[in-house]
């Protein structure tokens, strides 16, 4: 999301006026209910207060407070709801944009069911007192009765779509692009064995590796991803499987055709 | 309810059809979820099978499978699933009767913050192995984290309706009687320091005891309440405060000014 970000800022806008990275699983495990990633660290994820970048300050909200649907290629119509998340930091910080938020899609269906739980005291990391005596950590329990995410992968089926919508001027107009993936959880799966989720972290963090081994990224210091020439790392996605789109005022296409 | 068929088959009717037995709990306890008896004991009865009186034939359902509306006095339209509960099976021997129900009344916040729990397998008996090898019964991690019911008492509003609505034939005539009480959970805990469930559950089994220990009732054997005199017991009810109410083709009204 980071490259995205940075190829947007330098190659389509001359000033930014926000980035919205939205992040959305259209796909279908099959359980009655299941994370992605480690329900620990998932649910800890969506407990606490969520901070954005507006109007270039910090803003707090609740978690589920705002939602917002987006029109995305492949996957269609999608309710997110703004979640706190790591690039809103660097991103903030090292582009000129008054606004970045950070999207992530969520079925009524999950949210009821981190609802319940939350309510309940369920997703506590606090122990409490069972009548023989047991001190427990709920949240160790609900982990324990879920699925273990990587036993997902060989069932899942459908796309993820994860993107930057940017919006600013070029030339003195006002333009958007939508800079995305999609990946598909079976093909992911036959190809790495793991879910399109995990595969879609995996990679970009694979390529990374590779332009700092070949000496493409020259990193004296620590950087984060917009602060490093976005092309040759899209292209390294590009070959590992993970293609980069563009859609704007001139269609939905491969970005690959402009490198 | 035991105490109501009697009445009924021996007072309003020559031959019966069918009993449902109304179990109304239109209160607010003002906490996002709890049971108001022990957990451990609430939640067993609506995992198992249910069972039911029906055409002479037990008859086996799943909870909540079979729904159905009610218009109660006092409380109102009320909507009841289909439960199993003690009553039936004595009633089903005691009473010449075909079909014997038991109707409880859920909120759709209930049903579903249970059947969440339930199919995330939060409601097993069965001893779950934590990440640190901990061996823990995911029900007594849901019963530790919910209010105790005792304490839900003080603030608990609103009213219970409880019921049998009977039908059958009197003097060759199709006709059905409501035969009921009513309870207000403030008023309980202002007289005995329990909310209205705990009350008709309560008052009815001191009523008993009294009749027993004047002799009015007097049990040579194990008996079911329906095979001992319905009216003395019930007057004893009227005068300990869960006065007992009949709605029929004449309205509805104290069944004491009939004594």
């Amino acid at each position: 999301m980071n490259a995205y970000a940075a190829l947007a800022a330098q190659e389509y806008f001359d000033t930014l006026d926000s980035i919205d990275i939205i992040d959305v699983n259209a796909g279908n495990h099959g359980r009655y209910f299941a994370t992605n990633f480690d329900p620990e660290t998932n649910f800890r994820e969506f407990t606490g207060r969520v901070w954005s970048w507006q109007n270039r300050q910090w803003t707090q909200n609740q978690m589920f407070e705002i939602r917002k649907e987006w029109d995305l290629p492949v996957v269609g119509t999608r309710t997110t709801y703004m979640t706190g998340h790591d690039e809103i930091h660097s991103l903030s910080k090292n582009l000129d944009v008054p606004f970045v938020r950070f999207w992530m899609g969520f079925s009524d269906h999950y949210i009821n069911v981190f609802t319940v739980l939350k309510n309940l005291g369920l997703l506590s990391e606090q122990p409490i007192k069972l009548d023989n005596g047991q001190e427990v950590v709920p949240l160790k329990v609900v982990k324990a009765v879920l699925p273990d995410p990587a036993s997902l992968a060989p069932n899942y089926t459908g796309k993820t779509c994860i993107g930057d919508l940017v919006k600013g001027k070029k030339d003195g107009k006002e333009r958007e692009v939508f800079i995305y993936n999609v990946a598909d959880h079976k093909e992911a799966f036959e190809e790495v064995g793991s879910q399109a989720i995990s595969y879609t972290a995996g990679v970009p963090a694979v390529a990374a590796a590779m332009l700092i081994a070949t000496g493409e990224w020259d990193v004296k210091k620590m950087a984060n991803v917009e602060e490093l020439p976005p092309r040759p790392f899209l292209k390294v996605l590009d070959k590992l499987g993970l293609p980069t789109r563009i859609r704007d005022e001139q269609g939905d296409r491969e970005l690959s055709s402009t490198f």
